[in-house]
């Protein structure tokens, strides 16, 4: 059998402020259609549907139409676990009803020692969990860390394996040795919290949620899908896309999803950056993270760049910034108001006042002096 | 065919502070033992079957447990609306799994027009709705208020009345001429918000949420279920129940559900109340509301009546406090603090100092006046 395997869609998420729905429904349809054009017998989401616990209702209504779509429209078996950033209970609400349409939604311990069987191969749902809910389910409180709970849930689920058929597990959890990205939170990066993957050998596939990126992995048969949509400058060149595996194979096929709007991190000085034969070979619909080579303070920067790239995640110095540099070690003069006034204009502007300019701050500052 | 109606079981809802999941859950397993009795044919939840749009974990959950019980594993046909207390899209999440066990549940204007039809009986859920809702649906809007909207869907609907079948609205709106309790919030009372009974008139029977007791309504085909419990003092006394309507004689019987909890009002003096000859004819589980009619003050009165009433919703003062009365107008004598504080003492407990507190007050007083 083939299936499709995607997770950490963070439904609801926001980059910088700015709403994602658009790039989220976007790649969706694209995952609808590999899906399509693949043939899969069952598609994979491995945790995290929502990027918070409480999601908002326009994030209930995109993940139950997402759902809907795949399921009840495209008839697709689902195989969901949720993740750390969904609501077990909240995520779990009518998923006994779903079953009937090969919809298999897990958020609980028990249900990952229950496979769901497509063809000749067993998928075990494992959702993620806290190493104190496992000491619960076994009812043993000596379990020291997530590792000696992991060692007994593999333990018990190889209890269940079927030697005839082939074994998936799909989960949502750090395993050792993957390389993350920003925009996940909570990971402990090979720490206390990372699984060894010497405990997943005996599955014939492991399908993974919690890191963004796909590349996280490099074992051949433990992969992460990394999240559909780019959550964070970090993320400006990986790759998005869904792992696409066939169970007589295990080969996984990494099918790359297009962004509908991208990351662009741009170094260049403010000048080349706002003339048209730079910013034009870029769309405004995208996002940017601008690192400005200039060494001259340059007013309101953010603004005036806004108006080429509306959508700037990220404004940054690269270049030393000279003149104040220079005037940050000097002793100012405070006996001379005038003087203080054409220094400071010659900082921010980088010019100096004109005879006018000159002549306006003198009277001002003598209509201050009579009060 | 023969069906049970409820309504307004505001799951997550509490009063005064207490918890009611064991009020709700008792009143619960009572529907689903009548349900079972009467042998139905469906059961109908006319609205709010949340107590808020953003419900607690905990109240998710109860309510899955509690339509899984009634669908899943008692097979009952379900037909349920969303209340002004719900959040439609929330409670909508997973209705096109639903229908496939009969359970449905409509949250939006369009699905009112397209009846559930069980047996000889044609069943049209129409959610609590605002009126801008209905303009948009209807691309009309010139209408003016509620009741404009409210003719408009009963006109649509009767387009869709088969002649030969019986017709059930089931609706969450406040019904002209009805009663109502404290425990509703934002009812208009007879109106800007009410619905003319009139516009009823050509159904069979109309199952309505909103209003918390089942005599809020006296017309014969249009009811109110109530709310399964007592959500307020002012439901102290108000019998709660379900409807049980047999579509061939539509005469609507109801059945009582018996509180596992009471809110009792005592209205007596402070003596009786915690005399053994009165508390104990009560139960430390019970609610109460006390009205006091003592005239004198009572230090600490609550707590001290706490111990024989824990669950004190209310405490209010029926008889005057006459020494308070008396206090109030007279002037003080602010030179002699010895005074002022016999006073005061007396004033709160009833008695006077003795020699001993005397001795004390005055010893503490020459300590204060050497500072």
């Amino acid at each position: 059998m083939k299936f499709l395997h995607t997770a950490d869609w963070h439904i609801g998420k926001k980059l910088h402020n700015f709403d994602l729905k658009y790039e989220e429904d976007d790649a969706f349809k694209q995952i609808e259609r590999i899906a399509e054009e693949e043939k899969v017998d069952a598609i994979i989401i491995a945790g995290d549907l929502y990027d918070r616990s409480l999601p908002s209702e326009e994030a209930v209504k995109s993940v139950n139409e997402k759902l809907k779509r795949l399921n009840l429209v495209d008839k697709h078996p689902l195989l969901i676990i949720s993740g750390n950033h969904d609501s077990a209970t909240r995520l779990n609400t009518g998923s006994e009803w779903f079953k009937a349409t090969n919809l298999f939604l897990n958020t609980k311990i028990s249900g990952a020692f229950e496979p769901v069987e497509i063809e000749e191969t067993q998928f075990f749902l494992l959702p993620y969990f806290e190493p104190q809910e496992v000491r619960n389910y076994f009812d043993r409180q000596d379990l020291k860390n997530v590792q000696e709970t992991m060692q007994l849930i593999v333990e018990k689920i190889k209890e269940k394996f079927k030697p005839n058929m082939k074994h998936v597990l799909v989960a949502h959890f750090f395993a050792a040795g993957s390389t993350q990205t920003d925009s996940e939170t909570n990971v402990m990066v090979g720490g206390l919290d990372a699984i060894p993957t010497s405990y997943l050998n005996d599955f014939d596939y492991v399908a993974l949620g919690h890191l963004h990126d796909a590349r996280a992995s490099q074992a051949e048969i433990i992969k992460y899908s990394g999240s559909p949509v780019k959550f964070s400058v970090s993320e400006a060149t990986s790759q998005k896309g869904v792992w696409i595996v066939d169970t007589e194979k295990i080969s996984p096929k990494f099918v790359p999803l297009v962004p509908v709007h991208e990351i662009n991190v741009l170094e260049d000085s403010f000048d080349n950056l706002i003339s048209p034969s730079v910013y034009e070979k870029y769309s405004k619909e995208d996002y940017y993270a601008i690192r400005l080579t200039d060494t001259k303070v340059i007013p309101d920067v953010i603004n005036k760049l806004r108006n080429y790239y509306p959508k700037i995640l990220e404004l940054r110095r690269v270049g030393e910034i000279q003149e104040l540099k220079a005037e940050e070690n000097k002793e100012r003069d405070l006996t001379d108001p005038m003087k203080l006034v054409s220094d400071f204009f010659t900082e921010v502007t980088g010019e100096k006042l004109t005879s006018n300019q000159q002549k306006w701050v003198k009277n001002a500052l003598k209509d201050v002096n009579k009060k």
